[in-house]
Parts: structure tokens; C-alpha cells; sequence
């Protein structure tokens, strides 16, 4: 192999990540601390960084090195880390760079103004801009190549190997086996009452118990800033540095707390893949489902957990005496695990939290295939939370401005959260298995459960696909059925249904 | 005027300042709430940007296009927009890219090392990295073409405009009429005594203080944020974008007072400079002696004036009644003005402050002009601590390790503290002629003052010299007598002295 050549990709791997690095900063910056009006300035400042990227990462004399490296190398695991970049290169360069730069303009746009809108409950604010990117993200689709439909693409960017067929069988199976027990749930008689953890709790001690759930789950200041933000979210600085966010809401602590732990799940992933591929598309191109089957599994098998509660539930009546004199650890966890439709996804219930991602789904699938007036996607949000959930949001900000994604033009990666739960599922079943998880948490041991991930999952990355990951850490290929089990099996039990 | 030649110009100044942005916010994450871990690689991805950038400001196309747009242009403020970036250019352009580049790395990784060091009181961990940076800063010298000495050259790139023989007359002065006052002084008997302020004040309370002193200094969210550091400092993002970092000490509140203070002195500069120079060497290169006159304006004729104390001293009373119910408010402000040989130089007081930046002035002449022994900095530094100022540092927190400049190579900017000091008194000699300035922050509307400064200095940027500045807002060129009679007055007036 030609040593000048592994030498310009060792180069250009450190720009390109340079770049990429610079944008996460201002990104972070922008979505947490930043002052309002240097806004408009910071997105013109991240739309030129994003330009250059763009033209030194898909300049053609770099992407012919880049193929002919390909082409002589015989490690296997350098061969992984260019095909994932070449993938992206050969569409990405097939852009004029002003089309990229406008998209990425749009996107910084898009995405400050819609945490206004959902700060005041004002969803004409951000409609233009949403209009605006699904316009772009289809301009864009123009000018890829690929088989099959735009949805397919875009579902296949958020996780190599996914497409509408697939997702539609998953999610078929979902609607089958779920929505008729949400129903019979809904038909019973003295239901979980949960109205006692939607008391005050005042903001500053939702902020110690957020210490306390640090200390629980071994998250370290030295690789770890937790901050706040609008709209939760984690982001990967590097190897040894990554930052996660939540967000206080004074009736309701469990949302923060299932926030951030599932926040660390993202982070867990990244601060335990393999040291060695740090800043290589190994680290970088995990996909998205497979990252979301390790939020979800924090944030449901570990932060719903009795063993998990077992230890901390005593620290939060210490915190809140007057509010959960009442509850005892059992009522506790019974209103944590209520099965209740409800308008937002990041608070859902597991059962019910499906259906969330499906409706997200068939708006995406309908706004790709152009099956959808988008005149009206706020009502056409609000119809569908109706017709598979039966409540109607009342507000934008409860309805179509809850989420960030779409105003990031993130399109596609909705239907990631539940294939990733469904993951999670598979993966939880094994872990299980082997270890105690009820026990190791009650003693604290938060540790031999993020060995078992970082042993079984993390450490490869994207080295392996989710379906090498699913094989070797499970035994068997990926099958929604232990998801669906799992969620049966919970909600038949604390619901008393046979 | 080619205007293919004016468009490119627009061009290169905006991707420059898009890898200035980026260096900043990185530097300010690290600076403030980076995790330790991923410090070895931001500052690898710093190097990166800083070589990226210079590869791009520093091309010879580019700089040949500046030259000629230079010599076509009739508009006086391109003209002076452009001086100001080609004198740079001009002296960077020599560099070859790699001593560039390991320089900027020398100093990211010189900085978080100094952290440790100060907070671990060890000056053996810093010392290699700050021999190497003088030897570094020696190196770039040597490429460069200036006339007069190594030192004049650095001192003149902190303020343009001055030089060593310049400093020198000046500190003769300082030394000449400061001097003889502090020994007077310190022989007086029944000294005031400050031992009050230095009890223990709960460090959550001085946070809520600071809130106090944003309302009244009108300090925004919306374009200021405020955090804390290991040193207090000032990052300028954008026109309507500042950050200032202040710090806590929990037995010297009036430390993180006047800290905030005067890094808001440097923040209303950039916010109240023309917005039209946003981006540009005219809002960049105003230069530090200007800077600190503005800080420590604020710091000391705010910060320490009877009308502002007579609003706000009440409500530091209020949220700490037990430490202070027996100090009035003449009482506080005698002790806030106290003149008492000290070790710090941002805890010191005015009179005796000078004398802090004349010990630096001095061993920075004999660092570049090789007169110094660079083994024994750390005792040189404690020696003249013992002659000018009769106290010797105990520690190396309190000595050499104390300030954040050298650690990021800023070597000829100290002196710059005492010129902007000077300056200061200057400026506020004819404010206080045109404005009551006692009165008006007693009525707690100092949005009057920071009109005037934005009227007579600050919207000018570098569009004016210093020397310019002085002369349209004072009358008259500088004059280092207004800030010795302002020292001498104050002082004789406070220790009863004839």
C-alpha cells in the first residue's frame, strides 16, 4: 500500500473532523448557553465552517485518494471506516456547494426559531421554515442516486440497512399486537392513578436529585457536562468528551429524570466505543436505532427499574418529604410504569410510546411520497394523535413543535426510536440472562451492566452492523417479538389483565 | 474600484472571521465547562483550525488581491480596515505554517496545563510549558521585520503605538509619585482595616449578588452571558454576543464584584462598538491598553463609587445582615478603597496596582531582552514582589502561577493594565465634568454613563487610534499626570494625609 497515501487520509480525516468538531462546538454553544441576538451571526458563521467542510472534504482529487486507498488496502478495518465515508461522499459530492450550504443555513435557521415558536406556542413562526426544509430535503434528494423511493434513502441514512418495507412490517406487528391492549387498558376500572407525581416539585431539588442520579449511574465530570437545553439531546465532542442535556418541568420530575438517563444511554455508547476509532466514521456512523436502543434501554430497563428505585427512590422522598410521604416504593413504580395515552412523546409510557414514533412515521412517509397537503400537517399531527391514541393536542407546543427533530431536517430519524426500543428489547432479554439487573442495581453496581454493554455492544461502533451486534450479543437475528412480549407481558401484569 | 476585487475581499473576510468564531467558542467551552478528559483532543482540533485558517488568510493570492484593493481604495474606512489586516498579515505571512501551527498548539495545550497547575499550587507542571513558550515566542520574533527591539515589537502589537521607551517614562512617573504615597502610607498608624470583608461569605449568595449587579449595569441575557473561569475573562463572539467569567472566593466577596465589573467594562466595548464594523478589524484590533481602560473604568470608577454603592450596598447587606450589620456604608467603601500592599494583582487596589504591572513590565524587558535567568522566574517574580510592594508570595498561586497571560503567550500585554488605567483617569476626569456621575448612579441609572463612553469611545472601534480618542473625548492628547493626581488625591484624601 502506498504510504503517501495513508498519509494524505490520516490528514484529511483530522481536517474533516476539525471541521465537523468546530460545528458540534457552536451547535452545543448555540443550543444552551448562547445569548439570543448573536444568533443570526453564529448561524452565518456555521454555514461558512459547514462550506468549507464541504469543499474540502468532497474535493475530487481527495475523493479519488480516498477510492484508491480503498482500493489498495487489505485491513479489513480501515476498509470498514473509508466505505462508510465513501458512502457519504459519493452523495454528498454530487451537490452544488451553495445547495449544501443553503440546506445547512436553513437548517441553523430552522432551528433557533423553532425553539422560539415552542417557547410561545406559536407555530406559524416556524411553519415557513418547516415548509421551507421539506422543500429543501427534497431538492437535495434530486440530486442523490439511489434505489428504491426518497423515504427509503432518508430512512437508510438514519440506519444503514432500513427502509420503508421493513419498518412498515415492524411497525404492522406493533399496531396488531399493541393497540388492542392500550384499548382494553383504557376500559378498565380503577386505573393507576399517577396525579401525585404531577404535584410541585420545586425545580432546585429536581437539580440535587439530578447528583443523585450522576452518582447512580457513575457519570463523571471529567468526560461528562450535563447541562440544560429546550429539547434534550447529547452530543459527542470526542473519545473522553461528551455533554448531555435536560430539562426541569416543575410537575412533573420524571421527566427530567428519564431525560437524562436517556441521554446517558447516548453518551454511555459513545464514552465506550473503542478508544481507536475515536474521530474515525467507525465512531461516528453507529446509526441511529442502534444508538436509540441504548438510550431506551437506559431509560426504561435501568430508570423503571425496582432495583434502580430501590436505591434512589429513598433519596428523592428525602428531597420532596411533603410530596411523597403517600407513596411507597411499590405505588411509586406503578405510577412510573402507567400505560396512559398521552400528547408527548418524550414523556410517554412505554406502551403507548410506539405509537407516538408511528404517527411520525406515516407523516414522514406521506410528506416523502407527497401524499399530504402540508397546509395543514399541525391538524393532520393532531387527527392522527386522535385516531391511535385518542386525545387531541390543544396547543402547538403539545402537538407538532414538541420535537426538534423536523426542525433540524432530521427526517427519518423518528421511526429509529422504536426499532431502536425494539432493540433494546432483544438486548435487555440476554442481559438479563446473564446478569441480575434488578439485584446489581439495587446494590448500586450500575458498573457490570455498562461492562455488559460496552463488551457486548459498544466497543465496536460501527466496525459491525446492527445485525452483526444483534447476532453476536444475542444469539439470533433481530425479532420485534421479544419487544412485543416484553411490553405485553409488563402491562398484562401491572394492569391485572389475562 | 474593481468590484470583482471588493466582492472577494467580502469573501475572505467572512471565512477568516468563521475560523476565528470557531476558534473562540472552543476556547471559551474549554475555558469554562469542557470536560478535562477531551482537552488533548479540542486542543489537537485548535491546531487544526488555527492551521486551516492560516493556510487560507495567509495565501499570497489572497494577500496580493488585499494589496490591490488597498491601492484602489478611495473608501478612508476600507482603508483603515484594511491597514489594520494587512499589518498583521504582513508579519504572519513570514511564518512558515508549521511553526505557526505548533505554536497556537503550544498554547492550548500551555493553558489547560496552567489550570492544573495553579489549582494543584505546582509551578514545576507549568514551568516547561511557559519556557517553551517564550522560547517559541522568541522563534516566531526571529521571522518577523520591525524596528526597534523584540519587546518594543510585542508591546506595540498589544497597543499600537507603543514601545518600550514609551512604557518606560511612563512607569518612571508612576514609580516617582506612587512610590513614596504607599510608603507614607503604610507608616501611618490605625490603618483601615478590611478584616470584615474578608469573613466567610457563602459563595450562592455572591451568585445571587451578581444578579444585583446585572440589574444595575443593565447587563442582558439576550446579548451577555455571564459564567465563571480560573480567571476571569472576556470573549466577544459577535456584535450582540459577549461572554464574561468570573469566579467566587468565598472569604473575598469583593473579588468576583469587581471581577464582574470589569470584564463587563471590556463586554460594553464590543457591545456598544458601530455594528457596521461587526466582523471586522475595525471591531477586532481596538487594542488592550484601550480595552483595559474601559474595564478598569468600570471597575474602579463605578465599581468603587460612593453613588453606585449607595443603591447597591443595602442589598448586599440584605443577603448577608449577619456579616455586615456592623459595617455602614462608609465604612464599606473605606475598606473597598483601602491601600494595602498586596500579592494578587485583580484583588489589588488602585494606588498599589500599578505596581503589580511595573513587576511584570519589568521581567517581561528582561525575558526578551535576554537579561534574566529563565530558571529562577518564580523567585525573580517573588523578589520584586519584596522590593516594590514589601510582601513576598508564600505560594505559587499567589506568585508567578496567579494570572492566565503567560500561560497563553500574551507577553507584552501586562503593561498594557497600567496604560489603560492612565487612560482611564483621563477619560473620567471629563466625564465627570459633563455628568454627575455620583448622582447619577445613586439614582441607579448608569445606562447615562454607558451612553457617554458609547458617544466618546466605544462606537469607534479601531476606526480611531488611541491617541485619536483620547484627543475628541478629553481635549487633549494623553496625559499620565490625570491618572497620578486622581491616585495621589483620592489616597491623601482617604488616609488623612497632607
Amino acid at each position: 500500500m502506498d504510504e503517501n497515501l495513508l498519509q494524505f487520509y490520516k490528514t484529511y480525516q483530522a481536517n474533516v473532523r476539525a471541521y465537523q468538531f468546530a460545528m458540534n462546538v457552536i451547535y452545543f454553544d448555540q443550543a444552551t448557553i448562547a445569548p439570543k441576538q448573536g444568533a443570526t451571526y453564529a448561524n452565518e458563521m456555521m454555514a461558512l465552517l459547514a462550506g468549507e467542510h464541504f469543499s474540502y472534504a468532497t474535493n475530487p482529487d481527495h475523493i479519488a485518494n480516498i477510492e484508491q486507498l480503498y482500493a489498495q488496502s487489505e485491513d479489513e478495518l480501515l476498509k470498514k471506516e473509508i466505505a462508510l465515508r465513501l458512502r457519504e461522499l459519493h452523495q454528498i459530492s454530487l451537490l452544488p456547494k451553495d445547495v449544501y450550504v443553503a440546506f445547512q443555513k436553513a437548517i441553523s435557521n430552522s432551528e433557533r426559531c423553532w425553539e422560539q415558536a415552542k417557547a410561545e406556542n406559536n407555530y406559524e413562526l416556524f411553519k415557513p421554515h418547516l415548509l421551507e426544509l421539506i422543500k429543501k430535503q427534497k431538492e437535495l434528494l434530486s440530486y442523490f442516486t439511489f434505489e428504491g423511493s426518497s423515504y427509503d434513502y432518508l430512512l437508510d441514512q438514519y440506519q444503514i440497512g432500513m427502509n420503508q418495507e421493513k419498518y412498515d412490517r415492524f411497525f404492522d406487528e406493533v399496531k396488531a399486537k399493541l393497540v388492542p391492549l392500550i384499548q382494553q387498558i383504557a376500559k378498565k376500572q380503577n386505573l393507576i392513578d399517577d396525579s401525585l407525581l404531577h404535584q410541585t416539585f420545586a425545580i432546585d431539588k429536581q437539580q440535587q436529585f439530578t447528583e443523585v442520579l450522576k452518582d447512580s449511574l457513575d457519570i463523571k465530570k471529567e468526560n461528562c457536562y450535563l447541562t440544560t437545553s429546550v429539547h434534550p439531546f447529547t452530543s459527542f465532542f470526542s473519545a473522553n468528551d461528551v455533554r448531555i442535556t435536560t430539562r426541569y418541568h416543575e410537575h412533573n420530575p420524571m421527566s427530567a429524570i428519564l431525560a437524562t438517563i436517556h441521554e446517558y444511554g447516548h453518551a454511555l455508547y459513545g464514552l465506550q466505543t473503542d478508544k481507536a476509532y475515536e474521530g474515525t466514521t467507525l465512531a461516528d456512523n453507529i446509526g441511529f436505532a442502534m444508538h436509540e436502543s441504548q438510550s431506551r434501554l437506559l431509560e426504561n430497563h435501568i430508570g423503571r427499574n425496582k432495583g434502580f428505585w430501590q436505591q434512589n427512590y429513598p433519596k428523592l422522598q428525602d428531597l420532596y418529604p411533603e410530596q411523597l410521604k403517600d407513596v411507597t416504593l411499590d405505588s411509586f413504580l406503578a405510577k412510573l410504569n402507567i400505560a396512559k395515552p398521552s400528547l408527548i412523546r418524550i414523556e410517554a409510557d412505554e406502551l403507548t410510546y410506539p405509537l407516538h414514533i408511528l404517527i411520525r412515521y406515516e407523516l414522514e412517509k406521506q410528506i416523502f411520497n407527497d401524499e399530504i397537503d402540508l397546509e395543514n400537517l399541525d391538524v393532520l399531527w393532531a387527527d392522527k394523535y386522535e385516531e391511535y391514541l385518542g386525545v387531541r393536542p390543544q396547543r402547538f407546543d403539545e402537538g407538532i413543535l414538541q420535537d426538534m427533530h423536523w426542525s433540524a431536517a432530521a427526517f427519518g430519524y423518528f421511526p429509529s426510536y422504536a426499532l431502536g426500543s425494539a432493540f433494546s428489547a432483544q438486548f435487555y432479554n440476554t442481559l438479563q440472562q446473564q446478569i441480575d439487573v434488578e439485584k446489581v442495581l439495587a446494590n448500586n453496581d450500575f458498573a457490570t451492566i455498562a461492562d455488559w454493554l460496552k463488551e457486548n455492544i459498544h466497543q465496536y461502533g460501527a466496525a459491525k452492523t446492527f445485525e452483526e451486534i444483534l447476532e453476536s450479543a444475542t444469539g439470533e437475528q433481530f425479532n420485534p417479538t421479544y419487544y412485543i412480549h416484553y411490553l405485553v407481558k409488563k402491562y398484562k401484569n401491572l394492569y391485572d389483565i389475562q
